[in-house]
């Protein structure tokens, strides 16, 4: 893991990394408190959404928040077709929707290197001074398709947001395979009206869900129109969850 | 509005009172920060679930909760064939209950009496020395099938906590004719296996309040198995937008 930036910014530490992972590399950010805390802090993992990055608005601000209000590290890296990955660094967000959506629909395997790129990122951040408490994961529509599978398989992860999606599309069989292996508490957010992944699709994945710890919040408008106050409630979520769970060893 | 008692118990002021109403009386329960705020305080009227009665331990640990952390007054008073207005003070709950249910299918007039029963204890409890910020309500179950209409109806409720309750029972017909006439905030709670009321119906419910303003929290486990985190999530959620809003005029 390479850090090719380390500095404060309004009271947050901000690193840059890249990680080599054999013939590509995984751009990511971690944001933490400028003081390590006396105990190994905890983390959490945030994924983002189709047509935006590892920097777009909602998942810096939900990284800076995790570090200043909650004493945790965050970190976030470039999904498939995404961010730095691309030669334009994504400054495009509709041509890496598109080519995001093409490469679900035909390449079954685009979540498992998704999988190993989380987990890789993982050793590599614990691995880190200051880090190595309970771990947790964040991840909405996109965030949800790739994230559900890896917090599925990752037992280190010990608290998830998840959302925005449903029991459909062309990974549905992986999902609805994964889904009853997600065993940590969840917290999942709709979106009432929907316009990319229907109101029942979401309930049945909901439903899907393994662990009996698991809380949904409905919000009324589409698929972008998730309130404010979630972003807060669902930081809170991870901070309370994860303050209370060890890491599993 | 006549006090039968009026003492400060664990750092809680309480007061029982009953209040007259034609030839019935209607008893209920004050609760309030035992120093009056500056300000006119905010108040919540709070509807207990069938079997219970305004003193249940959810009742009574919410109205304590509200005026203790929150700074607000917090009323309930006894539904139709429950607590005081029982000869037996509601000492079986599962009587009261079953003759709630046959009042319900019977009685088309026992919504209308509680409505009045809530706006003229709410009309007393305004003009008390303190009182007269703004109002919210909540109630669960019996206290959505009786409470919704009065929200609809009460324009000085201007947040409301509703839930474990669907669009089904022998008043559908008055329940889908006010759920569009609910205009305050609300957050609805919904138990995901819940046995009274199916999902489908609170669903559907939820879908049909009026209000833009909504926010849906499923939690799972049966009718009875509301967590005690939506209880205190609830609480914080009234506080909030009480405080924001003047009540209406």
């Amino acid at each position: 893991m390479r850090f090719s930036d380390d500095s404060v910014v309004g009271g947050v530490r901000h690193r840059r990394f890249t990680l080599a992972r054999g013939s590509r590399t995984v751009p990511g950010v971690l944001w933490s408190p400028p003081a390590e805390p006396p105990e190994p802090m905890g983390l959490v993992l945030i994924g983002h959404g189709a047509s935006g990055s590892k920097y777009q608005d909602y998942v810096r601000s939900l990284g800076r928040e995790l570090a200043s209000k909650h004493q945790l590290a965050a970190a976030a890296i470039d999904g498939p077709t995404h961010g730095d990955r691309r030669d334009d660094g994504g400054r495009d967000g509709q041509r890496a929707f598109l080519d995001f959506a093409m490469m679900w629909s035909s390449e079954p395997g685009m979540t498992e290197e998704m999988v190993a790129d989380w987990q890789a990122t993982l050793d590599a951040l614990l691995a880190l001074e200051g880090l190595g408490g309970p771990v947790g994961y964040w991840g909405l529509s996109m965030g949800t398709i790739l994230g559900l599978p890896f917090v599925a398989a990752e037992k280190r992860v010990s608290a998830a947001v998840l959302g925005l999606m449903g029991m459909t599309g062309p990974t549905t069989e992986r999902i609805r395979a994964d889904a009853p292996r997600v065993s940590c508490p969840v917290l999942f957010l709709l979106q009432w009206s929907d316009e990319l992944f229907s109101r029942q699709s979401g309930f049945e994945l909901f439903d899907a869900l393994g662990t009996p710890d698991k809380t949904l919040h409905a919000n009324t408008g589409g698929h972008g129109a998730v309130p404010s106050h979630e972003f807060a409630t669902s930081a809170s979520f991870l901070a309370r969850r994860l303050s209370r769970r060890p890491p599993a060893s």
